[in-house]
C-alpha cells in the first residue's frame, strides 16, 4: 500500500466557524464535501481534539467559509496552526455575521448549517449539515488543497485527516541545492529571494506568524 | 439562499467500482474525501439510485478510481450517464484487478475500500470505507470536478449530490452568439471549430456516447 495516493484525492480549502458562549471560533477544514442536493446538505471531518468540533457538538450549528486563491495565507496559520482554547482566532479577521453565524469576509462563499446527523470515528467526527442559508463573498477563484501545498508550500496540521508523519526529516518538497529554512511551528518553508539569513529581525512567518527565530535551517 | 455558492467547494472526479455478482460495475462519484489518518479512511457519498450503491451495500466494499487530467472524458458519459443495471460499463474500458477489486487503468491512483461505517440521507448513502489497499497508477495530475465543468464542459447527472435543476433554459455555460448544440443525454456542449451541421453522421457524443441524432438546438 503507497498511502501517499491518497493526495489524489482534491480537496477545497474551508474555514469551519462557530459560536463559543459569546465568542467566534473555528479550525481549517479541508474535508468538506456536498452529500445531497435536495434538501442540500454538507459533510465535514473534524477532529476530536479540536476545539472547534466541542463547540459544533453543543451549538448544533457550523459555518463554513470557502477561502480563494486571494485569501490571505495567514489565515491559514491562525485557524490551522494554533488552538481556540488559548486565543481568540478571529481578533485577527475580518468577519460577518451571517444567519446568526461568524464567518469570514476574506474568502469566495460561505455556507451556514444545522447539524442533523453526526458519524463516530477513533480520531474524527463526520458531521453532517443541511444548508440553512450560503452565498457568494467575492467572485475569486476557490483556493484549492492542492493548490495550498504547491503553491503556499503550508504543510497540514496534526489534526488534518490529510497529515501525514514525515520520517526522518522525509521531504514532500523536492529537494533543492539552496540551504532551506523552515519554520518549526507550521511547516512553511521559506522560499524568497533574499537569503534567510539577511531577512530582518522583524520578519514574521507569513502562515503562523512566528518570529524568524522558530525558523530551522534544514540539512 | 444562493444555492450556487456551493458550486465553491472543491471536488474531484472518481469512479466507485464494486463487483455486481461475478462482473464489476461502477459509477462516477465527484463526493469523496479522507476521514481520518490512521488508519485512513475515507467517505463517499452515492444516491440510492445508483445502482452500485447496492452493490455496495450487499458486498461491503468499493473501489476508487481517481481520474487524471488525461482521462479519457467518454469514462464519465459511460460511469455517469448509463446504469450498470442495463449495461457492462466494463465493456469499453481497460480495468485491473487489485486486492480482489475492480479498478479503472486510465486514472493516476486507486484505493480499495472495506466499508466499516455509514450514514443515511433522503436520497444518498455516505459509506465509511477503510482503506485496504491504495496506489499511483500513473503520474498525471488529478481531474477537478471544477477542471471537468469548465474545461470537458460536461454536466452533473441528476444523481449527483451537485445536481441543479437548470430552469427555464438558464444556461450556467455563458451565452456565445454562435449556434449551440447539446447532448441531450449528458449535457455535453459542442464546441468544435467546424459548425455542428456540418459534422459526419457518424459523430458520436465524446461524453456520453450517443449518436448525432440526441443532439438538439438550444435557443
Amino acid at each position: 500500500m503507497n498511502i501517499n495516493a491518497l493526495w489524489n484525492l482534491s480537496y477545497g480549502v474551508y474555514i469551519a466557524s462557530v459560536w463559543d458562549e459569546e465568542r467566534p471560533t473555528g479550525c481549517v477544514v479541508n474535508s468538506a464535501m456536498q452529500i445531497t442536493a435536495e434538501p442540500a446538505t454538507v459533510a465535514i471531518s473534524i477532529h476530536h481534539d479540536n476545539y472547534t468540533n466541542g463547540c459544533i457538538e453543543k451549538t448544533g450549528r457550523f459555518a463554513l467559509t470557502v477561502l480563494s486563491l486571494n485569501s490571505d495565507p495567514a489565515i491559514i496559520g491562525t485557524f490551522g496552526f494554533k488552538t481556540g482554547k488559548d486565543v481568540n482566532k478571529f481578533d485577527s479577521v475580518k468577519y460577518d455575521i451571517k444567519n446568526d453565524m461568524p464567518i469570514l469576509t476574506d474568502g469566495c462563499a460561505y455556507l451556514i448549517c444545522e447539524v442533523i446527523n453526526k458519524m463516530e470515528t477513533d480520531t474524527h467526527t463526520v458531521f453532517l449539515g443541511k444548508v440553512l442559508d450560503a452565498d457568494f463573498i467575492s467572485k475569486e477563484e476557490p483556493m484549492t488543497y492542492s493548490y495550498y501545498h504547491k503553491v503556499i508550500k503550508g504543510r497540514s496540521p496534526k489534526n488534518a485527516p490529510t497529515y501525514i508523519e514525515l520520517e526522518n526529516g522525509e521531504e514532500n518538497i523536492p529537494l533543492q541545492k539552496r540551504e532551506k529554512y523552515v519554520c518549526s511551528v507550521c511547516g512553511y518553508e521559506y522560499t524568497g529571494d533574499i537569503p534567510f539569513e539577511d531577512l530582518p529581525e522583524d520578519y514574521v512567518c507569513p502562515i503562523c506568524g512566528q518570529p524568524k527565530s522558530v525558523f530551522i535551517k534544514k540539512e
